[in-house]
């Protein structure tokens, strides 16, 4: 078996999900059919991370193990070919050593969420970003985000369906800064908890509005409840950018 | 009567085109069936320019005469509201004295062409950019592109519908460079022909592979004959960015 580390880039929209769900297509399904149908293996994914419903990727990892004999550049074109025409690419692949692991390899993990600050729907944009209309302070965000960075119980934000033994995370970097009508909040760390970004992006947006006082960030942190939450972003404008792994 | 200037931006896919079609949707009739449902006025729409089908635009300008006392802000917010879910969205809305026409009195118009220049299928840029597989040189490309800037006979590169009475077009701009993967072409004239920015964008893709010699672009354009063109762009990477006006 020889085991390949694919990059992947997909568009959530019509996905249940990066993960298999028997109610609806996923990019996990996307992947191991097209790998199925190259191959005539049973072909099983496995990510670095596993985003919701309408969450985009520009830089998933992932792996996969294959018996028949494939080169890496081959094996990528015959992939992206099968898999056409739902919106996932892979847009890297390499031959790595058998223990590694796409998920549990990974040390760090970092997303950018895309708030289109206007009035005017979003036609070009429209399922890409989050669109708020109010006029958002993108320096009181950024002044009350540095409240979650660290390590903290980030139960406040963490799903109901979270299924993490610890809320218990470190948050290494949450910035916020603007670009023309878009506003863009990036977010690093070894992991998250499920809906951690959506949620913390939610509560900055609460800030931005002058809804919240940026006090009120780290209060709700240290409240650890989810009762506490102000609200929760919608998926369209989060995407996972690049996931890290220890250099070889 | 009250003439209101609109900017509008759209995404081109889902239309036969700006202008009004008998055979399927087209922005102007969003724009004009919107007006119709507000005031109950038979409204009709002129825009800078007429792209076609696929083509998108961040900042189309239109006009529309209404009799109905309205705010242009109210009357910007009414039209967006309408138009849902057409991913059409009026984005500035201001009175204009009524000798202003959104094409007559327009002196500038400016294009911008995205071409993703990759081997992975298109995911969160499908039908936002024209996927290239073989390499491109950006250099070759503006280098080319410069036989091209000033007033020609642009016959080579018009669509055989083009209903100008001239080919006669002075080309102000047109420059290429490179941002990552992404080949962005500008291209700012008065006026262009039909065809004519998908059809230079074409051409100088053949420099860019590699296949014409950057000398064949001034080439085809002195052959004064649609035969000369090497390749018609597709619309997917073009986007209407702005119309220019004199000073009031």
């Amino acid at each position: 078996m020889t085991r390949f580390a694919l990059t992947l880039e997909f568009d959530g929209a019509p996905f249940m999900g990066l993960q298999r769900q028997s109610h609806g297509p996923s990019v996990q399904q996307s992947v191991e059919d097209a790998a199925h149908a190259i191959t005539g293996e049973d072909v099983i994914m496995h990510a670095a991370g596993r985003t919701d419903s309408g969450v985009h990727a520009l830089g998933m990892r992932a792996h996969i193990e294959i018996a028949k004999p494939f080169d890496a550049f081959r094996l990528m074109e015959a992939l992206n070919a099968r898999m056409r025409p739902d919106p996932v690419a892979v847009t890297a692949c390499e031959v790595v050593p058998d223990d590694w692991h796409a998920r549990f390899s990974c040390i760090g993990r970092s997303y950018i969420y895309r708030i289109a600050n206007r009035r005017a729907p979003l036609t070009l944009e429209l399922g890409k970003a989050w669109q708020v209309s109010r006029p958002l302070d993108e320096g009181a965000m950024h002044r009350a985000a540095q409240a979650l960075v660290g390590r903290h119980d980030f139960t406040t934000f963490r799903s109901v369906h979270c299924q993490a033994q610890s809320p218990l995370k470190t948050l290494d970097r949450l910035d916020v800064r603007r670009e023309g009508d878009m506003v863009l909040i990036e977010a690093e760390a070894r992991s998250f908890l499920h809906h951690q970004v959506r949620s913390m992006v939610g509560c900055l947006a609460l800030v931005g509005m002058g809804r919240w006082d940026e006090s009120e960030v780290g209060k709700a942190l240290a409240a650890k409840d989810r009762q506490a939450l102000g609200l929760n972003a919608p998926p369209d404008g989060l995407y996972f950018v690049r996931a890290i792994y220890p250099e070889a």
